[in-house]
């Protein structure tokens, strides 16, 4: 636990299979106006919208609709979302669905009470708001940002082919969060596999850096580890309880800044991974998986101590009568089967993307310090083909 | 992740050696009547005292002096501490210690404003409170009870041979925590231990209950290998930063709930040690774990599974040609060998307790449900009798 970090997360959370109930004892904090967020409408069909809608009209709330938040929601979504609550005078925004939709709430929050654009000031300048923040509740219906207990938020500007996440203060971050497992039972396995992959990356992106000996580590492991079995049970029968219940709580966990404390971070996955998604608009999870281990392979001879102990501590690999690079390469080979069995994207090529796109993803790349070994552009597009 | 469960926690907590500055943001949300909180004086010695009171000045705080607070803190205390409070309208009762001083901080917090004597209400009745809460900061000179992220209070009363701990609402939790592993340097080697101690029972407590597959236990042998590690360097060098720091870490996340969520618990080392405490005021650490063996060896046939668990992933037993039983037990073996290495008490008579109070400690026992097996007295008075 080396430098000086603080470390504050306020969001209540309510969890299990009765968790929505407990919406009724957040309601009455907030005044009558609720914008509700929510994407396609699969909430509609699987009957989660009904049961929100009939306890806001018990609690006596107008609903103002705020449907069609995209999976990767864009500025001009955004912009409408933010002249929604503007128009109605907005007292809380409630998300219902997955990350997008988290993150889009926490967007339009930072931006209904202040006069700029938000995609110039949050996610091209990356500024802090300074105006007055609308609070925010999600009910998720799919596990894997963690956006539910975090503050950052992405978007995407597809005129500019760009896809940027901020991290605002913990002042962002919701208010509470209701997290019923059966509610992503009826998720499509794809998107189910999706999330198990992006709460995996994230909670490598924190652990595969660093050379310090440090409790956040060790908790980065039993994350994997819980996440990696409950996802085994998961592929096989996604409507176990306690598989989905204990992925529900990892994603939570793995990217609520608990991990990352008094260590350093490497995101350069998600950088290009999401450069990825800008190009193709895939889905964020399968960006992440088809490019982590040409990126991890790559990257492993700067870190081989890492990849070691990851080998050892997640995967069982053993070490007797092998070299430090032998063992940590049959840890990531061991992560390549896993993600073979539940089934993720290997290669961005099934993603949409083409040799042609290559130079304009490495562009739209941004490069970031903490890994172990700072990356040029150029091996990017390296670790973008060894990609496609 | 069985059940239905909340979960919030907004301490903020600031980390590192250059923690104690943070005061600076935290004094200017409060008043100007700082009731200062600590113990026999070591901060005087060691000059925390000096760098905190020139912090409150400058700040241009009054300040309420309010020494004295024991090791176990008493209810004569505590009433002498509202007092205090009352008398001089404090704003902010910032503690600097331990978990004693935390403990009584929050103790007196819901006392201040509550017409009911605290003893009564609290520790036999166990009621919330129902007056206004007086916010409390703490600054940890030693790493232990979790104290600086939860709302559990400890409070002993020696006339009725009781002490007792409170886990109140969330709305207890202190406002903020530093945590500055260089002020733990100079606590004396065995109250160091009695702390390491007092951080891996709480872990046990909640590790060692339930049979379902949940992330929290997997947690929760993070935090224990994590511990484990950083206690044999620091036995070694207890200016060692790294495995300092760790353990203060791993002390906040052992009891701040995490590592309970969505499974059930066992208490009763604590409710035994305590009961042990009342009788011979020993360190709270050392009472624990001159109890702990006697009694997870007696529980161990009810939960075989666990313990197997335990051995294997905490202390790397392999469980090759053995039954579950001896891989069980091997585990156990195996920490009692850490403990002997860092120097706990391994039986309650070197900590005065002798045969004529057995009798008088398990009355005083309260006997919770949650573990594997559910305790008669006699029971008690057979793990007391196995640990003299």
């Amino acid at each position: 636990m080396l430098g000086n970090f603080s470390y504050k997360n306020a969001t209540k959370l309510y969890f299990g299979d009765d968790s929505l109930s407990y919406l009724n004892e957040e309601l009455p904090k907030y005044g009558k106006n609720i914008q509700l967020i929510y994407g396609g409408g699969s909430i509609k069909r699987n009957g989660i919208y009904d049961q929100i809608v009939k306890i806001l009209k018990d609690n006596g709330k107008n609903i103002i609709e705020d449907a069609g938040v995209m999976p990767n929601p864009t500025i001009e979504k955004l912009r409408e979302g933010v002249k929604i609550a503007r128009d109605n005078n907005v007292d809380l925004l409630l998300a219902v669905g997955g990350g997008s939709c988290c993150d889009y709430a926490k967007a339009v929050s930072v931006s209904v009470h202040c006069d700029e654009d938000p995609w110039d000031k949050y996610y091209i300048r990356f500024e802090e708001p300074t105006c007055e923040i609308v609070p925010v509740g999600c009910i998720l219906t799919m596990a894997g940002t963690g956006s539910e207990m975090n503050a950052g938020s992405v978007i995407t500007n597809h005129e500019q082919k760009l896809k940027i996440g901020h991290v605002f203060g913990e002042e962002v971050m919701p208010k509470f969060s209701i997290l019923n497992p059966k509610f992503t039972f009826s998720l499509p396995k794809r998107q189910m596999v999706a999330g198990i992959y992006d709460i995996f990356n994230h909670i490598c992106e924190q652990y595969f850096s660093g050379e310090d000996d440090n409790t956040s580590d060790y908790l980065a492991e039993a994350l994997m580890k819980s996440l990696i079995h409950s996802s085994l049970i998961a592929i096989e029968d996604p409507e176990d309880y306690e598989a989905r219940s204990n992925i529900m709580w990892t994603a939570t966990w793995a990217l609520n800044t608990l991990i990352s404390r008094g260590k350093s971070t490497d995101w350069m996955v998600h950088m290009i991974g999401q450069s990825v998604g800008a190009y193709t608009d895939a889905t964020h999870g399968m960006t992440l998986a088809a490019v982590s281990l040409p990126y991890y392979r790559y990257i492993l001879p700067y870190g081989v101590k890492k990849f070691k102990r990851f080998a050892e501590e997640v995967w069982n690999v053993s070490s007797e009568g092998k070299t430090d690079e032998q063992v940590a390469l049959e840890g990531l080979s061991a992560m390549e089967d896993w993600m073979k069995k539940i089934g993720v994207s290997l290669n961005i090529s099934e993603l949409g993307a083409t040799e042609d796109m290559i130079d304009g993803i490495t562009e739209g790349t941004i490069i970031l310090e903490g890994g172990y070994k700072v990356l040029s552009k150029d091996e990017v597009r390296e670790i973008l083909k060894q990609s496609l």
